[in-house]
């Protein structure tokens, strides 16, 4: 049976969310819990999480295996898989990599627009790599199963994770900047060293990543995944809507300002834009999947193939990723991975 | 086959205890991680951990379940399960029990000899008790699976909290007072409300603990086993050795005084002997657990006995202990447990 995976939302989350994700039959949502917090602010968001899962158990319940999609699907329920935006959940310290990973993280971006410890983000205007200690934390997150995910990193940052990283990374929420230019779409040059190495691509239905923005219609949208595929191959792309439902103006704020600077920052807005944009009509919440898989058909592309970027792909990406590199004789929870 | 635990051990941790260890066939040990740490500092200690599993796996590994205990066994190496002799690595949040449980976490004490937010210190002149938050933290313990270990308690606070808990508690390093008076040592009455709640005493070999110190004989610690046997049943009852081995006594200080006070307090020792006391002749390392099976048998226990108390009690405890309360259909890595 095939699964439904969204490669990334950050919403505002409540019980009426987790109940549009079984509305949707989303049988797994890799979510965004952290940017600029640090660890113990993220443990706090992690926290945050368990009375949800405490709350809604019927609903949703914490990923930490591909195993747990399946789990998901077979009990009716929506598998959580947690992500952060930003290093600075791990601050200065390799061994929280580790710790994070134990905690259920899955996810990580070595940079959010800007320049990091590890790598430098799309907004910088040098962007010098990987850093030494990027490279150390690479190997770290390769060991441990946590994935190098570059969505809003440079051009040169990630093309250099491709290449050091020893197992497939991610580009979870963007477009190919050839459809619509903009700092966070990536370049063909990108998105095939991406495929190449086994990489996934989630593609993006925020309106900053979309030609005509909240204007574009689903067939354009669906075409660009469709061409995608032809350059990328079809089994290194899925959804990455990025969703951000319900949130607030002050939560893209955070989100771009942080605590780096005590200016407003607009990001991909303007000051005549400064908070989020509106949603395409044919992608509002999680019950609208089924429009994506509609036009992905009209674009072109078969039943098989349609599974694959609703979710197949993003499953078989799952199961190389989340496990310690070499299955460790080491505990029985680690076995399971 | 026979397993051997230990219930508590706080070890100045190496390569040559690692080793010892193993020589001495020690399946299974609890081990202290954190007194007096705040939980970041905790998780520091938890990354030092991280390092030696990572360094000496064929030596070590982190035990999550019971069922560590005997892939240890048939590994060749040793579980370590963790945990916390003061409730400071929760601070002041109760979302951080289920954080440190899934950090590994399996034992905390709800007290080191002074009051704290949960209970009161068994060297604090009042015992009120179980506080308001004490009762709250216990019923989260018991449903996430960390066990309650009343061992720096004083007696009211120890027959509230095996009142309060719904499932078993443990008392892990102690001796009754009745053989040895110590302000750390339990009255039969505690002793006999742990047995019949099925909880777990583990017999302490750290000299404070023991009459006339380390001095004690193999035979006066054996026979006092096997009368206190009599007296709570040969079903709860366990070793818990608070073997401290190669620390430094400025460890015995940052222990009994931590950041509560700028004067020193002697806790169980005095001005004369600040440092760690010298541990007796028949118990100086992981390699003497056979003495302590040999004096069982002179004791007059039989080998099934010897057996169960050596760690088969252990075993048992652990198995009904570090679950979830109510087997959660939650993830792959809980269903494991």
């Amino acid at each position: 049976m095939s699964v439904l995976i969204d490669g990334l939302q950050y919403a505002n989350w409540s019980e009426k969310i987790f109940r549009q994700m079984r509305e949707g039959r989303v049988d797994a949502v890799h979510v965004t819990i952290t940017y600029h917090e640090t660890f113990r602010e993220t443990v706090l968001q992690i926290e945050h999480w368990n009375r949800w899962f405490e709350q809604f158990p019927d609903l949703i319940f914490q990923g930490r295996t591909a195993a747990d999609v399946r789990l998901a699907q077979e009990t009716g329920r929506t598998a959580i898989f947690f992500g952060s935006q930003n290093p600075s959940c791990m601050e200065d310290d390799i061994g929280l990599i580790e710790i994070l990973h134990t905690l259920g993280l899955r996810f990580m971006q070595l940079t959010y627009n800007n320049q990091s410890l590890l790598a430098s983000g799309c907004y910088e205007d040098d962007d010098t790599g990987l850093t030494r200690m990027g490279r150390e934390v690479v190997a770290e997150m390769n060991r441990v199963g946590l994935v190098v995910d570059m969505s809003h990193s440079g051009e040169r940052s990630t093309l250099e994770a491709i290449e050091h990283s020893s197992r497939p990374i991610t580009i979870s929420h963007a477009n190919p900047s050839s459809w619509h230019k903009a700092l966070r779409n990536k370049s063909d040059t990108v998105l095939k060293a991406l495929a190449e190495s086994g990489g996934m691509l989630g593609f993006s239905v925020y309106p900053h990543h979309l030609k005509d923005g909240s204007a574009c219609t689903l067939q354009d949208y669906c075409d660009m995944v469709a061409r995608t595929a032809d350059l990328m191959g079809v089994h290194n792309i899925g959804i990455g809507t990025d969703l951000c439902q319900d949130q607030p103006d002050s939560i893209v704020e955070w989100m771009r300002v942080g605590r780096w600077t005590k200016r407003i920052d607009y990001g991909e807005g303007s000051a005549a834009e400064p908070g989020f944009p509106e949603m395409p009509s044919w992608f509002a919440d999680n019950r609208d999947f089924g429009n994506i898989r509609a036009g992905l058909r009209t674009a072109g592309m078969d039943d098989a193939e349609v599974d694959a970027v609703m979710g197949g792909n993003w499953l078989r990406f799952f199961e190389q990723s989340f496990g310690a590199k070499r299955p460790v004789k080491n505990t029985s929870a680690r076995a399971a991975e």
